[in-house]
């Protein structure tokens, strides 16, 4: 599993802790002594897979270079209530500062591998790969697309220029499934994908004339995908089929079992509920003693 | 209710954009003709309250300023599924650059909204203020924190810089309650507040005597909130009393009629459960015709 | 007294260089050897009162990390011509770099903090507290307002967005001092302080039923102030005071005896007067011996 | 007289208005009705020379590009206690929210330029040129340098990277004036002129010999800055002849009389009193209608 | 025939204006009254292709949206010398201010599609087709890839983002060709191509036998490659050849015939031969009369 | 030979890396394990002179700042096909990741030296100055006319800033040559020259009447330069003659000896062949180990 690009990561970091700190921490600058020293443990409070523990890492560095921070566990670590997975040392003001934005990503990021694995648990000993889509929050995409991986998912495309995607809005501006298709194939790159996205068997035959490298099959019922899937290893066995819309834990193994080979799922990123996770101070000291 | 700083919101939207666009939509510019027109409806696939009908506005304006863009219904009116809340005319292609950012925010931004009105409503006939916390999403919280005035909610402070929190930390920091009160209220400016937490009766009553501005109680029984307000109530009824933690749909009002001031609650921002909403393209036709 | 936000003075310190030294300083780049070795000498060239020394620091830690940058007086320290009070070594291009910009935020910190200090010890054994006003020098006021706080003053909000300030305007706008307080106050955060301004006595009346944090009396004579002041210790004694308008060394002894709590002047940042400091280079030698 | 660069400066007033906006004006937010529109008159409470009206018109301009600003003087006007400089009408929280930023560069502009042409009128009817120099504000150096032109000043070079100026401290670190002005000038583009920096006529003599494009007579008293004069007429005549160093309205004409082509004048720009200006807002009506 | 994003293109155009007006443009400033209108008429001086034409507009629109360009051939058109290409009316003065970026994009990325034109040329009647590499000006890979695609040629992957491409360096740092690839596979999205480069057949063996979607041959000689494309063709129809290596216009036609799919040419874009392009001035008059 | 702006040229360089990585490498990171570590090796691939060793050293310092790079010969060394310019260690990702861009500069910068280098060769024994335009990649302004000092040419202005010159059109607007010239100087800094192209004899002494700093003889014949050049040494010994217009290195010694003090040539920064560098991995070994 890859990480993201640090370079991107730490400019939005830099403008989040500008967002909370603003003019000044009023608060810590006023009510703790410059040179005081602590460490803080982080622990969660609930169950689930740990991800994010190097962003949070960057963010007290961009606060103070001379903070010591140190993982417990690895990233993707299930844990239970009260596993402590990181510890940062150093001044209490620039810990009290770091604080909120490392825990508010933490927590973010650890929900979405704890609900991914959740999925992919679901798909135990089938081929399929599950994948995220671009409903990611806003600012958001690389650290939540991470996530993703932490928790055994795979990414979707990163971005409208990554990959082509091809759907009912480009057919109709375009004319039609196969018109979209060539468009679009003699406009790109050589090195990049077309996925066209159907919705009836009657559409698949006409993406399957026109070779994307990928088909999706669009709000289908398990039956008529398995058809699909059919017509298509028997067709185009090279052409990728990947099944979207609606899926849900509950529906997930059955769309499977239909020999998709990937199923993107946009509440791994959508609507995700945070992992609980805590920062305490203690063996708190006096600095240079 | 009063909105957000344009200027701010629109500095973090030319960066979303980018980040979802980056060197260019590869679909969108090889499929859609250059002049072809459509107009998009979108409308909401569920029940809740809309809020951030401005945000998508403005995302329009900046992907394209001749697109025309035309709310109908008004922020934080109460929709069902079907509603039609806004339309937006022009280039096709501009329509769908912006697309997903538009929907991105309008779902999480009424989501919030949703769920604030769902607290405030259990609030019905209490004096008691609903206010949200700094457990926003990183780069969103003036978005969020308009999204929680659209439901109904107020707000706490919005960064570390515009008032004095003094957590636990702090007062370990400070050496104790009346010290960190008093080092901060030497050093801030007097057009600043003053929070303290406090967890006992008996930080309660170290806390009124160093007179802070409000006192929140923090993870209190209701009982032993009722004690903290009528002593509040009797020895300092200038103070604003504030309830916080854990707090839920089901404890909400119960806390409210110990007769606190104010009920902090991180749900409102953190985990939220996205509306979901729908652009749709249509009546297509070619432009400057 | 508490220092600034490091993060946010050096990005201005940034631009500041990059102002001065835009694509290059062609005088030391073609005189001065890449190797040479110097040691900058700061010193005062009159009396006053030394603000900014760790902004000149970060100024040259900026344009060369490798400079050794070492006070010689503490922030606040009165000191007399000839002074020395910091000292720079390490490349003689880095410190010729940025001398200019250390020494111009250095002589108007040091000449605020000056000032700031004449004006504080003419209140001496008077509880009032002086502060400052959103007079600052556009880019400046993080760091025009702690030197107020080196010279021994306090601040007043930091800008439109961390207090609430009903001026003249603002009364009008909303229909009245009554009205524009209820508008405020129902929107805002309960965090965050309303200052109401006031000419007469009439409105303070109207004001103190109103309930504001703050009432400042706005060009009143002294004897006004003290009835005013009277008035508002009767009815409300929660309410702090502040005295505004026209205030001179002069004067504000005067205004400090009728009793209000807080004088904020203008001047402390307006029409400063710098502080003259030099930087004298010696101990030249060249580098690697 | 020449503008300064619109897009540089529209630049530096983004940032300002940031500062002193933040995430939003809770004042006139909460206490102004959207649609207010209010008419702003900007006069002047002091006499003097107005200066940065064109600047006062890009802060509104940024802050609302509705709001309409008419200037009533021209640039450079010298004017009298009351007189309306300019007004500016639309949106009165646009107004409010642009207010003081545009005052704070008035103000300050307008007392550069005011100083500036009171030493230039001690200079009439003699040929010498008034320049400013280097010890501008941080972040104001366009600015500035504009109210000094239109005060009828003129400027010296821009910053460091638009002329050589050689002084002191490169003349020891290069060796010598000759070597330095031999250095300096071997590697310059031949656009670019030096100038050298001396306090003695044996320096003088050195600096000749090395045919500087402008010497900089330090400090000199008017007797030793006569004689200079008098040889480097005779020597080389095309060499300009720059005076420098603690010159005050006082000694300014005498200065002029021995016969300099330039005096350069570090108090135009430092320490400046800045001119009286506010904005009264009347003809305050319902917009729409 | 798609164009580039507009949004990342004008960011990098403010920072080209800003490098070449710096602090402002003390000729035109100086020389040309502000009320000038003229009208610039921009012609070739040269045989090319114009590539450019929306850029050069761009650059107006910049420097003052008040200006009106108009464009005298379509983008892609064959021109010979004194051939008008467009005219740029308005401010004198803006006029001269965008002239030299205008100009020096046009020359660049004219260059780039004439040379681009000659390769083409040199494969009509053959379906093979002519792509671009990485080997890009640092800031104008956007610019100089759309170029490309003006000339008639297509593009390689935009950067190293949206295609995997696996080289010498990657395959030692795996352990072998279809470690690589099967590494790459198990973490990219399903959405991304996988490229390998090839420098013998036993290489290529490996490569297809680990199923990449595109093979490299990299500097092979005219009859290994056909040996490479015959066994491609045979074994896995579905992988595109691409050729690669020291490609000239002499040798492209041969390479081309030996059936590869795609020919890459850093040449397109390294060590570009600019077009001539001027500007004129002229119908010079008074404006608002 | 001095440096170019260390913080201007790094703004730039982030800029680029971003260009090419956008949200980062996936062959890179999915192929080479985190921990290993190698050495590249930079060498030359043809006979040139080497400029940009510290540049491309700064891009690898941008990627990981752990790298170490060392030079293997200095700026301005003349090389032939196989020499070892330079070497970088580290991890292999982050040599990877910052290999194309520091090659691109290199390739590019040594270009420029190398053609520079062929000019003044031809210029040998003479005292003519062989200087470069503004005709320089936008972006890149900085680092070509360092790399033009490399080859052993000098500079001409740096931008629009930093002289002044007067062309054709500055002419026709201000209503003569005479004009032209007077109203620059009547504005500009005393500190900065005057330069104005003329294309006659007429023209010259209309010129020379005005006294600038430099006259421009553009695309004159060597006759009339000749001619033009006895006129300035007879009666303005102290104005500078620049030749322009079309110089080729055939041309470039009779122009120079016309006795012009400076010619300069667009072609050293315009349509340059870049010298072919690459970069190799070996000696690859697993990290701490």
């Amino acid at each position: 599993m890859y990480e993201f690009d640090r370079a991107s990561v730490n400019r939005s970091l830099k403008l989040w802790l500008e967002e909370d700190i603003g003019m000044g921490d009023v608060t810590t600058m006023t009510t703790i002594p410059r040179e005081q020293q602590s460490k803080g443990i982080i622990h969660v409070k609930d169950t689930g897979i740990v991800a994010g523990l190097s962003v949070a890492e960057s963010v007290f560095a961009l606060v103070d270079p001379e903070l010591r921070f140190e993982a417990k566990v690895a990233e993707g670590t299930p844990v239970a209530k009260g596993t402590v997975i990181a510890e940062v040392s150093g001044s209490t003001r620039s810990i009290l500062l770091g604080e909120r934005l490392a825990l508010n990503l933490l927590q973010r990021m650890s929900g979405i591998a704890t609900r991914t694995r959740q999925y992919v648990d679901r798909l135990e000993g089938l081929p399929t790969r599950l994948v995220d889509t671009r409903k990611t929050t806003p600012g958001h995409r690389l650290l939540e697309k991470y996530a993703v991986r932490v928790g055994g998912g795979h990414n979707h495309r990163f971005g409208l220029y990554d990959a082509v995607m091809i759907k009912d809005n480009h057919i109709k501006g375009a004319g039609g499934i196969a018109k979209a298709i060539e468009a679009a194939r003699a406009n790109i790159p050589h090195t990049m994908k077309i996925e066209v996205e159907v919705e009836t068997l009657e559409q698949l035959e006409e993406a399957l004339a026109a070779r994307p490298d990928i088909v999706m099959l669009d709000n289908m019922t398990p039956a008529m995908m398995k058809e699909a899937v059919q017509r298509m290893k028997q067709q185009a066995p090279h052409i990728i089929v990947e099944a979207s819309g609606s899926v849900t834990l509950d529906t997930l193994r059955t769309i499977a079992e239909t020999g998709v080979d990937v199923i993107s799922v946009g509440r791994l990123t959508y609507s995700v509920e945070a992992l609980d996770i805590s920062l305490d101070l203690n063996e708190r000291k006096e600095g240079g003693q």
